[in-house]
C-alpha cells in the first residue's frame, strides 16, 4: 500500500471555463476505516459533465462541491481493509470516493459489490452505471421512439450518447448523430451503426440537419443544448419529444446562448423533458437486463477512453467538457 | 335581409405587425344556399390569436389564410336560409363562416347548433368554445396542478387566460396573473379571485415573479413566450411543468426574442409541453360539463370584451394582439 494518498481538491470556482487551476494536488496520509467502512484503492475514475455544476456556489439539484475537498465522483476499485459487513479485502466495488487514490467508504446506497468477470470494472461507471441508465431512461422511457422514426442524438460518441444512439437504432429508428472530430464520425457511422453522423467543428447544425435529417426530427436526445437545441427546434416534426439530459455547450459560459425557435413547441405540439436518471432509480434492473444482454449478444459496442494518472484527472475532466474524448472519458488510477 | 354581403378579406400578408392595410372591405351579393347549405347571418364574429398565423404563407398546423378571400374565422349567428336537414330559419349556430354579415355552412363537422337560452350565443366563441377548451386541456390535461402549487398565467385577462387561471383556483392552486394595463389587474384580484397579478408594461417579468411568486412556479401557462417565460425558466421549481398555449408577443417579430435560462429544464427536470386543443377532441363533453357547472355555480366568472362593426374587425384583432383587450374580445355584427 502506497504511503500516501494523493487527492485532487476543487480550490477555487471557475467563473466561465474550468482551468487546471481551478485544482490542486494534495498529498495525505491514507485513511483507517471506522466500523462499518470499508477502504478502497481506487482503480478509476469517472469524469461526467455533470460535474461541471457541482463547482459552482449555488443550488442547484445538487449540493455545491466543497471547497479544499476532494473532487467528489464514482469510482471502482478494490476494497483493500474492511471494517463493513458483506465486504472483505479483495472485493470490487463502486462508490462514491472522488478523485483520490484512496477512499472510504460506507453503507450508504451508493457502495455496491460488482463482479469483475461478468464486464471490464470500468464499464460500471458508464455503459453498465449512471451513463447507461441515463441513456437508457431518457431514449426508452422519455423519448419514445418508434420504429421508422428520425432520432438525433448530440455528443453522440460520448458516455451517453452513444448508448442512447444504439438503443434508438435497436428499436428501428434511424439514427443521426452529432460530435466534434472526423474519428468520431466515422466511429459512429461504422462500429455504432448510425445511419449518418456529421462533426458539428466542420459544420452547422443547420446545414448538417437539413443535409441529413430532410424528413425532420421526431426525437432529440439532447446533450449539448445551444445552436444544436436552437436547430432542433427549428426542424421538430409533430409530436416531437426532446430529452434534455445535458447542455455542455453552456456549462462553461457566464451567458447562456439564446434560443430562438421556441415558437414551433406550440406550433408542432412538441414535448420537452428534463431529467435526472436518479429520479428514475425504479428503473435499474430492467435497464441492467436489457442494456447487458445488447452488450453479449453484440447488438451494442462500447468504447471507453481512458487517460492514465491521477494527476491528470483535471485535464481529463476539461478536456472531457471540451470533447475531446471519444467513448466514455474514465481515468485510470491504478 | 341586406342587399350586400360585407367581407373582410385578406389582401396581403404582414411582415412584422399586421396592420389594417393588410385587409380590405368587399362588398358581394349575399350567397344563396345550395342543397346541403344554411346561409347564416353572423351575429359575433372571433378573433384569436392563432389566426396571425394562418396570415403568414408558411406550412404550420393549419393552412395559410387565402389571399382576396374571407378571412376565416369561429362565428355565431342565425339561419336565415336552410337547404340542410336538421336545421331551419331562426336556428342560432355555431360555425366557421369567417369575417362576413354572411356565410354558407354545411354538415362539416364544424357547424352545430347552440342554445340561445343556456348561454349568451356569444360564450360559445369564448369561455363554452375553442378557448374555454384550449385552458381545460392545458391546465387540468397537461399542467396537472396540485392544490397548494404555484400557478403563473401570461396574458391572463384574454379568452384563455381568464379560464386558466379561475380553473388552477379551483383546483386550489395560488394563482397569479399578467395582463397590460392596472384595470386588467384589478379585475383579475378582484372578480377572478387570483392571489396576485401584475402589469408587465409597468414591471419587468423578472421583479414581478420575483415579488409576487417568491415559492417559485410549478405551472406555467404560457400564452406570451418571449420575456415573460425566459423569466419562468429562471425560477422554475423541481418538475416544474410549461403548458405552451400560444407566444403571441413573438406572432409579430420577424427575430423571435433569445430564450436564455434553458439550462434549468434540465436541471429541475422540468417538462415544456406545446399544445393544440384540436387533438384533445374527446375531452369535449368533459369540459363542457365541468366548466358550465362552474358558470352556472358562481365559481368561475367570464368577461367579454365587444367591439362593433364588422368593419372593425381588422382594428379589434390588432388590437387584441397588443393587449388592449380586457376578456375574450368579440366582435358583434349584429
Amino acid at each position: 500500500m502506497a504511503e500516501t494518498n494523493r487527492q485532487v481538491h476543487l480550490a477555487s470556482r471557475p467563473k466561465g471555463w474550468v482551468s487546471e487551476e481551478n485544482f490542486t494536488l494534495v498529498e495525505a496520509a491514507v485513511p483507517e476505516p471506522a466500523e462499518g467502512q470499508v477502504l478502497i484503492r481506487n482503480h478509476y475514475a469517472s469524469v461526467d459533465p455533470y460535474m461541471r455544476g457541482g463547482m459552482n456556489d449555488v443550488a442547484s439539484y445538487r449540493q455545491p462541491f466543497a471547497l479544499n475537498a476532494t473532487m467528489p465522483g464514482r469510482t471502482v476499485g478494490e476494497v483493500v481493509a474492511s471494517r463493513l459487513d458483506g465486504y472483505r479485502e479483495g472485493d470490487f466495488v463502486f462508490a462514491m470516493t472522488g478523485w483520490a487514490d484512496y477512499g472510504l467508504a460506507s453503507d450508504d446506497g451508493q457502495l455496491r459489490r460488482i463482479d469483475p468477470a461478468q464486464a471490464p470494472i470500468s464499464y460500471h461507471l458508464g455503459v453498465l452505471g449512471m451513463p447507461g441508465m441515463t441513456a437508457y431512461v431518457g431514449t426508452y422511457d422519455l423519448g419514445e421512439p418508434k420504429a421508422g422514426e428520425q432520432f438525433y442524438v448530440s455528443a453522440a460518441a460520448g458516455a451517453v450518447g452513444q448508448v442512447a444512439g444504439q438503443l434508438a437504432r435497436i428499436r428501428g429508428c434511424r439514427v443521426i448523430g452529432s460530435a466534434g472530430g472526423p474519428e468520431k464520425i466515422a466511429w459512429l457511422t461504422g462500429e455504432l451503426g448510425f445511419d449518418g453522423a456529421f462533426d458539428h467543428h466542420a459544420e452547422d447544425y443547420t446545414e448538417a440537419l437539413d443535409r441529413l435529417m430532410p424528413d425532420g426530427i421526431d426525437v432529440y436526445f439532447d446533450n449539448v443544448g445551444g445552436a444544436a437545441l436552437d436547430a432542433v427546434l427549428a426542424r421538430v416534426n409533430m409530436n416531437a419529444r426532446l430529452v434534455e439530459c445535458g447542455m455542455v455547450s453552456q456549462y462553461n459560459l457566464t451567458t447562456p446562448d439564446g434560443i430562438h425557435n421556441i415558437a414551433n413547441i406550440t406550433r408542432n405540439r412538441v414535448r420537452i423533458q428534463g431529467f435526472i436518471v436518479s429520479d428514475h432509480a425504479d428503473r435499474l434492473d430492467a435497464f441492467l437486463d436489457e442494456v447487458s444482454g445488447y452488450l453479449r449478444d453484440g447488438q451494442m459496442h462500447y468504447a471507453e477512453d481512458v487517460v492514465d494518472g491521477l494527476e491528470n484527472t483535471p485535464a481529463a475532466f476539461i478536456g472531457m467538457l471540451k470533447g475531446e474524448n471519444t467513448g466514455k472519458r474514465v481515468v485510470k488510477y491504478v
